[in-house]
C-alpha cells in the first residue's frame, strides 16, 4: 500500500490532535508513524504522520483544512525519492560518501548532477555515470560566476540542493532561489569557529573536541537553522591538520544523517531552528 | 493547573489516537505534551500524554476503556513527587549524587529511606537527615537477609526502590515482591561484562570503551529492560582501578537520569525492553 | 617508596631525553611513568616523569639545570595531596560532586574551605565539616568585595582556587594574584557562548549539542587555555532548563576530571593552551 | 630528510630510555616523536620513536639489542606506505570508504586487491581501477575455499589483510598463514554480541548505544586483541535494520581509525590487548 506523509504546522490549540485524527479516521487512513511537538514558549503545534490507505490527496486537504487554524501550513507527499544536486568544490570525503551510499541504494535520492567550481573530482563523480559540471569561478564576478550555477542546478529541477563542502559563500540570491532547499555543512561544532578555516581557529583556541554542523543555508554565513551536529575527542597532540582528518569523519557522517532527515521530511523549520520528528 | 499523566498500552489497530483524542477533547482537557510509538514487529501500541484540565479519573478512565482494545492498560496519575527507598552497600559515588540533588530540589522524589548491608555510609546519610538503616548479611542465609531488606521496604511503601550500587544478588522473591519497582544500575555496558567485577573483566578483555547501564531488576541477574546507558572512552593506560573511578562518573549520571525517566513515567516495559515517551 | 613528579618544559633540541635519562638513571631513580611531547610548530619540548627512589631534590635538579637549555622550567614535586579553596554561588551540583569525591577519599585534594558570595549552599558545606564563609558583593564595589575574597583565600595558602560555579567576573587582579591557580567550569562548549546566560544563548541559536568547558582563568573572559570538555546531546524538546538540567552532569564531571588532572601536575600551560601528559 | 620508526617491546627495568636515547644521541639521530608505556602488571616496557637522520639500520639495531634486555623484540621500519589486500563479501560501505579515502591520498596503503566471496562489489572495485578477484565458496568445503583465497592474498605479498565485512568465519590456518597481520570489524561493541546478526541480537536485548569493533583476527571467534571501538545511541524505535544502518557509519569509521594506526606503526599486541602510542 502507498505510504504518505503529513506535516502539519500551526498554532496550537484544543482538539488539534482529535480534529487531524478524526479526518484521518473518517477517510480510512492507517497511522503508520505519528509524532508531534508543541513549543511551549511560542504556542506552535507540529505533527508528522506517516499514514498509509487510499489516499485522494485533494479531499484530505481540503478536510484537513477546515478543521484546522487559519495560520496552518499543511504538506501532503507521497512517500519517495527525492531528485537531488550536489555543490562541491576539492574535497571528495563528503562526495564520496553520499556516492557510496548511492549505488548501494541506502541514499533515498536520486543525484542528478554534481556542480563544482573546479575540476578536482571530475573523475570520481564520473565513475558513477553522474552529469560533472566544472562551472569555474576563475576571473568571474561572484553574482556572474553564481548565475551560471543557479541555471545549471534549474536545469535539474532538483528538491534539494546539497552543499557537500562547497567553499563558496552564497549570496541573498542564490538562498532566494531555493528557500529551505539548500543544505551545508559547516566543519565546526557551530556557532563556535564560524567562516574561514574552523580547523586552525580551533587549533589555535585548543579545544579538546571538535565537531561539524549540517544546517539549511539562510542569507547569514554559517547561521541557518542547524539539523544535525556531532564531534569528535582530540588532544593537544593534533596538528590542525590532523584536526581536519578526525573532522573528515565527523562532517561526512553529520551532512548524510541531516540529508537523510530532509529526504524523509522530518526537519522543520521554525524560527532559526528546527523541529525534528 | 493540575497536570496529569496519562499512559496508554494497548494493542494497535485504527482509530487509536482518534478515540482517545477524542474522549480528552469532550472532558475539556488539554493535551500538554503528547508522545506515541507503535511496534510494528509485535503490532503494539503506547501512548503518553501530559494533561490538564479539570479532571475526574473515573470517569475518564472509564470513558478511555470504553473506547480502546481490550487487552489495553492505562494509567492515570497526578504529577507529583514518588517516594523512593534507595539501597547501597559501601560506595558513596551514586548515592552522593542522589543526595545532592535531592536536597537542591531537582530529584522529584522524597528520599523516605537509604537502607544497607553495611554501615560504612551511615554517616553520609545521617548528614542529609534521612533515616539510615543497615541490616548486616553477615551469618545470614540469603533469605533471611532478604526478609529483613524487603520488611524494612515495605514499612516506607516506596513507588521505587533505586539500588544504587547495592553488591547483593537478589532472589525471585524480592523480585516478585515489587514488579516493575526496582531499579539498578550495573557497572558495565551490558550485555557485555555480566556478573561480578565487570571492570576486572573490561580490563583483562582490553576494550576501548567502558560504560553502565540502569535497567530493571528482574529475576535473571543482569538481564532485564535496560533504561539507559552511557559510556566512557579509556586506553591501555587505565589498570581496572582507572576503569573503575572512570565508570563512576558514568554510572552516578545514568542512575540518576534513568531514575529522572521513572519519575516522570516515561518508561514503557515491553517484553524485555523499554519504551522511553 | 615516594614517589616524585618532574615537570620539564624547554626548548626542543637533539638529545634532551638523552641528557634527563642520564641524569635519572646516574641518580639510581626509577622511571615509573613517562610523557613527551614535542609541539613542532612552536619546537617546545614538555616533559612529565614519574620517578621512584632516593630523591635529593636540590642536587637531581641542579644537574638537569646544566644539561639543559638556558629557557628550561623544571618543577619536581613530591606527589601528595593538594590544599584547595573552592568558590561557589548558589548552584550546589558541581560543589556536591567535590564534596562527595572529597569524603569517599577519591579527590587527592584537602578542601581548606568554601567561599560564597551568597549564603545558600553553607547548610550543605557544614555537613562536611568544612570551613563557609559567606562574603555578599550586596552594594559594594568589584573591587571593594573582590580582595576580601582575596584576603580570605590567602589565609588558606591553597595550590589551587577551584570555581564551582562562581557566578562573578574576577578582575585582572584576582588573576594575578593567584596565576594559574584558579580553575574555573563554564557552561558551554567553548568558544560557543561566552559569557552570561549560555544555555539561553544555546537554546535561541538551536544547537543540536550542549557541553561544558574546563579552563584556567585569565585576564579574558572565558578565554583561558582550556583543560577538558565535554558535551550531551539535546534536541528541540529540550526547553533552556532542561538543557541546564543536562548540563549540569557534564558540567560537574569536568569539573572534577579537570581538577583530577590538575592534582596529578598532569598540565602544563603553553601559549593559550595545554598540553596533558 | 627520511624518517623512521623505531619499535621496541621488552621488559621493564631501570635506565631503558636512557639507554635507547644514549644510542640515539650517538648515531646522530633526532627523536621526532617518543612514547613510552609500563604496563605495571606484568613488567613490560613498550617505545614508539620516530626518528630522522643518517639511519644506517644494521648498525643501530646491533648497538639498541646489546644495551637492551635479552628478550627484547626491536623492529626498525621506515616510514612508507604499506601494501594491503582487502576482503569484502556484499556489503560496500566499509570497502566504499577505503576506496575513497584511498584515491584522495589519505589512506596510507597501497590497496592491492580486493578478493570476495561474491560478485556484487566488482563493479565499484573495478570504477577505481583496483585489480578484484571472485573466489566463490559455493558447493566447496571452507578448508578449500580458503586455500584458495591464501593462495590469491600471496600473490600480493600484502603487510596487511584488511577483513572489510568479509563474513566467513577464518580457520586457524588463515589466522597462523598471516599472523598478527588481519584486520576485522565487527558490528558490534565487543564483547557484546559475538558472532552472527550482532544488530538482531542488539534489538533483542533492547540496548541503548550499539558499536563496532576492530580488531586483529586470532583463532577465537571475535575474540582477539581490540584496536578501536566506537559507539551510537539509538532508541526503542530503531528496527533491527535501523540499527544497521546506524551502526554502518560506525562500523566504517572505526575500522579506517584502526587501519589508520596499523599503517603507522602505532599498535603493539600485548597478550590479548593492545597498547596504542
Amino acid at each position: 500500500m502507498k505510504e504518505y506523509i503529513l506535516l502539519i504546522n500551526t498554532s496550537d490549540s484544543k482538539g488539534l490532535v482529535y480534529n487531524v485524527s478524526k479526518v484521518l479516521f473518517a477517510n480510512n487512513l492507517n497511522i503508520e508513524q505519528n509524532a508531534e511537538f508543541v513549543d511551549v514558549e511560542t504556542n506552535k503545534f507540529f505533527m508528522r504522520t506517516v499514514i498509509s490507505g487510499n489516499v485522494n490527496a485533494k479531499i484530505l486537504l481540503k478536510e484537513l483544512i477546515e478543521v484546522l487554524p487559519k495560520d496552518t501550513q499543511v504538506k501532503l507527499r507521497e512517500k519517495s525519492k527525492k531528485d537531488i544536486v550536489i555543490l562541491v568544490t576539492k574535497e571528495s570525503h563528503v562526495l564520496g560518501d553520499l556516492l557510496i551510499r548511492y549505488i548501494d541504494g541506502e541514499l533515498q535520492a536520486n543525484i542528478k548532477a554534481v556542480i563544482a567550481n573546479h575540476d578536482y573530482l571530475e573523475d570520481l563523480v564520473q565513475k558513477f555515470g553522474i552529469p560533472f559540471h566544472c562551472i569555474s569561478a576563475e576571473g568571474m564576478e561572484r553574482e556572474a560566476h553564481e548565475d551560471l550555477v543557479i541555471d545549471k542546478i534549474k536545469e535539474y529541477e532538483p528538491e534539494l540542493i546539497v552543499l557537500a563542502k562547497y567553499m563558496r559563500i552564497l549570496t541573498s540570491k542564490f538562498v532566494q532561489e531555493f528557500p529551505q532547499q539548500v543544505l551545508n555543512i559547516h566543519h565546526s561544532f557551530l556557532p563556535a569557529f564560524i567562516g574561514a578555516n574552523p580547523y586552525k581557529q580551533a587549533h589555535q583556541r585548543g579545544v579538546k573536541i571538535i565537531g561539524a554542523t549540517a544546517h539549511y543555508v539562510t542569507d547569514d554565513l554559517d547561521e541557518g537553522p542547524i539539523i544535525a551536529q556531532d564531534v569528535v575527542r582530540i588532544d593537544h597532540t593534533f596538528s590542525w591538520q590532523d584536526m581536519r582528518r578526525a573532522g573528515r569523519n565527523v562532517e561526512k557522517v553529520v551532512l548524510s544523517n541531516a540529508l537523510q532527515l530532509l529526504l524523509e521530511d522530518k526537519v522543520f523549520v521554525f524560527g532559526n531552528k528546527t523541529v525534528i520528528l
